[in-house]
C-alpha cells in the first residue's frame, strides 16, 4: 500500500513522541472541520439506504447535475480502472498527469493498464498525438496547485469521449476554486468529476464522496459500488455540511487568508511554495533533511520522495500551531 | 442492484405510510443495538488510520488468530471474487449454497465466474465429485438457519485447498452460536471466514465487517480495499462494542429468548419457521399475499420471490411492536 500523509501512528512510532505532541501539517485538510452534529438515534443502527437528500445538497453545493456519493473519493479511484477494464475487456492506453496524488497511477497500473506519467504541460499534446483512451489529472493539482481551465478540460473531454475514452477529473481540492470546476458538465460523455467532503469541509473520517458522470456510468459505478457503501451518520452529517452556506462562505475566506499567510511564512524563510490555500508544496532540494529536522521539533510534514522530491505542509489549526511552525522553520533556516 | 430488506423508504413510498409508523422486521439486525458511545472529537475530522485495538478487540471476541477490518460483510463479498479472478487470470467454477443471502451469487456472477448454486444438503456430493475451485455459504444460514458442523466445513476446506481452491464461510450470524463457528482456524489455507457487527451488535449502520484467512491473502485483500476504508467512529465505536463482555453475555441471552419467542408465536399461528434467534423464515406458499397483508397493518417483512418464495421475519424492538406483529398474524389467519 501507499504511504500517505496524516499517518501519526507511524511518525509517533518512529520518533518516540506520543500522538497528541505532534503538530500534524501532513494532510492539506481543514484543521477547523465543520462541527459534525449528532447523528440520529439510529443511524449507526440501520442499513444506511441511498440518500437523495444528500446527493440533493451535493448537486446544489457543486452546481451539478447529478452525483452518486461514494465513501471516499478513494472508492471511485479503485473502482473506475476495474470499470474501465470490463468496459472494454483488456487493459487501456493511460496518461496520468505527474506529478499527482498517488494513489491515481497505482490504481490504474494495478488493474492492469498501461500508465504513462506526463508533465501537466505535457498533456496537451500527449493527449492529441498519442491513442491513450483515459486521461487522469488533479485539478487543483495535489501537491503542486497546478490549474488546467475549464476550455482545455471540455476540448480534451471531447477528443477523448470520439475514442470512447474518459477525461478523469479530481476535483478534492476544488472548494476554494469553483470557477476552475466542470463539476456543472460532468454529465457530458466522457468526463467524470470526483469530488470530496474530506479536504474543504475537514470531514476526512466520514469516508464520502462525490462522482459526477454520464447517467449510465454512474450507474455502472453504483453497481460495481454496491449497497450500504456510505455510513448512516456519513449521510447525515454530509448533508449538513453542503447545506451549510454560512459555514461555507465563512470557511472559504478563512482558507483564503490563511492559506496566503502560510505562503507569505514560507518565503520569509527563503522557499518558493504553490499549492491551494489548504496546502503549500515546493520542490525541496533536502526534502528527507527538512522532514527530518521538522519532526525532531513535533511538525509532521508530507514528505514526497519521488523524483525530485518535495515538502507538502497543510494549515496549523490555531495560533500556538503557526508559531511552533514558524520556530521549527526558524531553526531549520539557521542550520549550521 | 438486488433488493434487500431494510428498504423502509420504498415501503413508504409504495404504500402511503410515513417511515415512522412502521413496524420494520425486514432485516435480521437485533433492533436493539449496543449504545454507540459518543465518538472522539477528531474522529470524523482525520484520516482514519488502521486501528489495531480494533483488530485486537475483534480477535478476542471472535476468537479468531488475525483478522482483517473491512467497511461491512458487503465489502469483502464483492472483493473475493475479483482477487480470485485476479489471481487465477480466469474464472473460476464456484458453488453457492442456495438459498442464502444473494450478494454471494450476484457478485461471484458479475466478475465473469461459472456459478452453481446448490441446496445445503447436496453441497458435500457436489463438492467432492465435481471440480468446483471455490464454495460458499452463509453459516448458520440465512434466511433458512440451517447450519454445517465445523468438522464438515474443516473436511471442505482441505478438499478446496488441495485444489488451490476456497472456502468461504460467511458467518454474520454466528455470534449467537459460537460453537459452530471456524473463525479460531481461519488462518489454514484455503479458508474465508467472514464476520458483521451489523446483526449482533445492531450497527448495521457502522459499516464494519472483519475477514479472518491466511496472512497473504489478507494482505492481497487489504490492498485490494485500499487505505481509509473505515470510518473513523465506526472503528471507536465498533472497539467499544466488541470489548463489552458484560452487554454482550446479556444480549446473547435476550436474542436467545426473543428468538423462542418470535418462533412459538408463528406456531401459534400455523406456521412452521426455521432460523436463528434474530430471524425465523419459512418457505410461505402465498408469500406476495403474506407480504402485501402485512404491509397494510404497517408491518414490513422480508418477501424472497426466487425458487418457491418464502418470508422472513426480524424481532419486534419492543412490547407494542409484538402487539402490532401479533394482531397483523391474526389478521391473517381470519382472512377469508
Amino acid at each position: 500500500m501507499l504511504e500517505h500523509g496524516g499517518n501519526l501512528n507511524d511518525a509517533a512510532r518512529h520518533y518516540g513522541r506520543p500522538r497528541t505532541d505532534w503538530l500534524d501539517l501532513s494532510t492539506g485538510i481543514n484543521p477547523r472541520p465543520y462541527p459534525a452534529p449528532a447523528p440520529s438515534a439510529d443511524a449507526w443502527h440501520r442499513l444506511p439506504e441511498t440518500s437523495h437528500a444528500l446527493e440533493q445538497a451535493a448537486c446544489d453545493y457543486y452546481r451539478a447535475p447529478r452525483l452518486l456519493a461514494v465513501a471516499g473519493t478513494q472508492a471511485a479511484i479503485q473502482a473506475l480502472p476495474q470499470l474501465r477494464l470490463q468496459q472494454d475487456g483488456r487493459p487501456a492506453e493511460v496518461i496520468v498527469a505527474a506529478p499527482i496524488y498517488a494513489e491515481h497511477a497505482h490504481c490504474w497500473r494495478r488493474a492492469g493498464h498501461a500508465v504513462r506519467e506526463v508533465p501537466y504541460d505535457g498533456l496537451d499534446t500527449a493527449l492529441r498525438e498519442g491513442r491513450c483512451q483515459v486521461l487522469v489529472l488533479c485539478n487543483p493539482n495535489n501537491p503542486t496547485g497546478a490549474t488546467v481551465a475549464p476550455e482545455t478540460l471540455l476540448r480534451w473531454t471531447a477528443i477523448l469521449a470520439a475514442r470512447g475514452g474518459w477525461l478523469v477529473v479530481d476535483e478534492a481540492f476544488g472548494d476554494t476554486s469553483h470557477g476552475d470546476s466542470v463539476a456543472a458538465l460532468s454529465d457530458q460523455p466522457g468526463l467524470i468529476v470526483l469530488r470530496s467532503v474530506g479536504k474543504f469541509f475537514g470531514l476526512a473520517g466520514l469516508r464520502l464522496g462525490f462522482v459526477g458522470a454520464a447517467p449510465a456510468l454512474l450507474e455502472t459505478l453504483a453497481d460495481w459500488l454496491g449497497p450500504w457503501s456510505i455510513s448512516g451518520p456519513a449521510q447525515q452529517i454530509g448533508t449538513a455540511a453542503l447545506r451549510d452556506r454560512h459555514w461555507q462562505a465563512a470557511t472559504l475566506q478563512t482558507l483564503l487568508s490563511e492559506g496566503q499567510r502560510l505562503h507569505v511564512l514560507l518565503a520569509r524563510h527563503g522557499i518558493q511554495a504553490s499549492g491551494t490555500p489548504l496546502f503549500q508544496w515546493w520542490p525541496e532540494r533536502e526534502a528527507a533533511a527538512f522532514h527530518a529536522a521538522m519532526a525532531c521539533e513535533g511538525v509532521w510534514v508530507r514528505l514526497f520522495t519521488r523524483g525530485a522530491g518535495g515538502i507538502r505542509l497543510g494549515l496549523p489549526p490555531d495560533e500556538a500551531g503557526w508559531s511552533r511552525l514558524q520556530h521549527a522553520l526558524n531553526t531549520w533556516s539557521q542550520r549550521g
